[in-house]
């Protein structure tokens, strides 16, 4: 009966983590601001995904490839609106 | 001259993608505020997260599961108080 697989929770890890930035993103462009999102966080977090695209590259996890390189635009794009506002309102 | 191998950005990547919510939970601590940060995306990124300590522990990928356990602390930690702070300052 183990019809939920190892890559099952792989792709669902994938799907959460990748669009769960999504929210985040049309919350910024709707509120034009993310003074409460932290710059240092973003700045790491962003350098992490791209460590674990190289990971998930080097062990050929598809799941890990995938869910990075998408979470890895979505929190670029992030960091851009956030520097963005945050000059455009001083 | 492999010196650099696989582990090595499993590891740098666990490092970063964890240690980088302590600025954000530091940050929400401080101005006792995270309205900017998505509700959904803290959601959505709890349950992912959740989905890859499963992943991790069916692989027996150390790093995914280190990573992956410490950032669902943090990450709930943040989703606690931007919730706690919220009905405070209504």
């Amino acid at each position: 009966m183990n019809f939920i697989n190892i890559e099952f929770f792989g792709y669902l890890a994938a799907f959460l983590t990748t669009v769960a930035f999504l929210p985040q993103l049309i919350k910024t462009l709707k509120t034009k601001k993310a003074e409460d999102v932290s710059l240092i966080t973003l700045i790491m977090f962003i350098t992490g995904v791209g460590s674990w695209i190289i990971y998930g590259y080097k062990i050929s996890s598809t799941p890990i490839l995938i869910a990075n390189i998408i979470t890895f635009i979505l929190n670029l794009l992030i960091l851009i609106l956030k520097i963005y506002y945050s000059k455009n309102t001083r």
